[in-house]
């Protein structure tokens, strides 16, 4: 059974006193090259720098005044924990974020930026869901995950209801799958506001775990994925699949050479700053531009947090 | 004796169909790094990727239809160039561009691409105007300069038009100088439109013969500039001293590591691509914080257009 659209109301309520709304942006060369009309949502514009803001915000805004105070915590060292320590920063909470001890320094100072603690953990998934469980044992913080969380999905989703309110007669939807939480809930969205168009997810050709969990009805692990887009590593969990399973049209695969050029190209015609995990939904339409041909298609521009120091170009 | 309101007016209606209305952004970290208020008007987002585009587009659209049809010529191997390129496309003319046969493979594409044809010439001053001459004599087209003609400064001051428009009550506006034609048409739309606010130019140390040719009040050469901002190595030519002489308070001059910092600055805060001429006058507020604090302040970012494989991080 999907969630209603209720959920999703109320989270764009919730949330929308916190969050940019962010512009939608076109570009002529890019329309030409692909043969179609393409409306870029730009969430690299959003605080932060990623959507995660919206699903991070939803989920700490759905605790109560004493959870809050007894703070939140995540596993993640993407957008979702630097997100989770924006929000709540904001909201009067504070974050604490379980991090491999090998993850980049400059991913943990990001979320020290933000004013989370980190707890870091030998790189496997038992230390980290140990330390995890010990840490919230331990403290009564809330544990939030980054994407199987349905007030998460519903945070997600935000962008793209303001997506179908700005542009109308969006025929397609693309983005980005990772875990699933930004599909899932941009496949909620468009399914109660505009049942006739498309959702497609896309995948980075070396992370294609959702591709197969579609194709084999049950959720497939992500065996050493390897890719450019770092947003897109992980496997899906049982409530983005279960969203993804009934409404997602299809997943394109891309491969990373066509994830640079998508990259590129929005760098270099639209001037804006997308990270590799942001690009592949237009790889994908660019890919398979003669199928999608003359339509008024929707990309969901993920983030654009990206080291500048080791650009793939 | 200045140019009249109603020129810049005039030139605002004239271009209003063929240009963007470019963005005005903001960014709560480089405000609290700045200790002030700061809007940005995006001109990397204009047509073709920098402002040039507007005076390009004015000066074009004031000649008549035969003169239209004769074609246009300029000596520019930037923007300015693709600008005239571009405009010349949109308006039925044909554009032909002096560059040095030196000139880098990139731009002379970026001009092509555009529609206008390229005349090659030696890398002298002689030999460029030698070979303008003698096109325009050979073909009765219209000679533009890049930014010594009034028809552009007033396109090039519809940008600070639009700026005034959208965010009332700013005090301060920083604009980059190469040839001053971005200065001096934003210098004439201040005193029209908001006399009270001080008009700042900002220069690289490295090319910094507007300074000097402001504080000796006679325009000095720009002799062996050496900078990354490479839009912005050109002498003043005659009209555009005289507009700035009367009305810009201050050249404000910057270093290299200074523009790099505030071009980063701008890319990873922003999510926006800048080229390092663009990201100068942010570089000056930066630099003078203190003087500038607590003040309402706009930054016109002048272009995007960067090569990608060539960044100083």
């Amino acid at each position: 059974m999907l969630p209603e659209f209720r959920n999703l109301l109320d989270a764009k309520l919730r949330i929308s006193g916190y969050i940019h709304k962010t512009p939608v942006m076109t570009s002529t060369a890019i329309n030409n090259l692909a043969g179609s009309e393409i409306y870029f949502k730009c969430e690299n514009f959003q605080r932060m720098g990623a959507f995660k803001m919206r699903g991070a915000l939803n989920a700490i805004l759905m605790l109560n005044d004493e959870e809050r105070r007894a703070g939140v915590a995540t596993h993640s060292s993407g957008n979702f924990a630097q997100a989770l320590a924006l929000s709540a920063k904001l909201t009067g909470s504070r974050a604490t974020v379980i991090m491999p001890r090998t993850s980049p320094e400059v991913k943990k100072n990001a979320v020290r930026g933000y004013g989370a603690d980190i707890i870091e953990c030998e790189p496997t998934l038992a230390a980290r869901e140990e330390t995890t469980n010990e840490f919230i044992k331990k403290t009564g913080a809330s544990f939030l995950h980054p994407f199987n969380d349905f007030n998460v999905i519903y945070g997600q989703g935000t962008a793209a209801m303001e997506f179908l309110d700005e542009v109308s007669g969006l025929e397609l939807i693309f983005a980005p799958v990772g875990g699933g939480g930004l599909i899932s809930g941009t496949a909620l969205a468009v399914h109660y506001m505009k049942p006739s168009a498309k959702v497609y997810g896309v995948e980075p050709l070396g992370a294609d775990d959702a591709y197969w969990s579609l194709k084999k009805g049950e959720i497939q692990p992500s065996v050493n994925p390897v890719t450019i887009a770092d947003g897109l590593l992980t496997a899906l969990g049982d409530r983005t699949f279960s969203i993804m399973k009934e409404l997602v049209t299809e997943i394109i695969r891309v491969d990373e050479k066509e994830i640079i050029e998508a990259m590129r190209l929005l760098w270099e015609r639209m001037k804006i700053v997308v990270e590799p995990s942001g690009a592949v939904a237009l790889a994908a339409l660019l890919k398979e531009k003669e199928k999608f041909r003359g339509k008024k298609s929707g990309i969901i521009l993920s983030g654009g947090n990206v080291d500048l120091g080791r650009l793939p170009f």
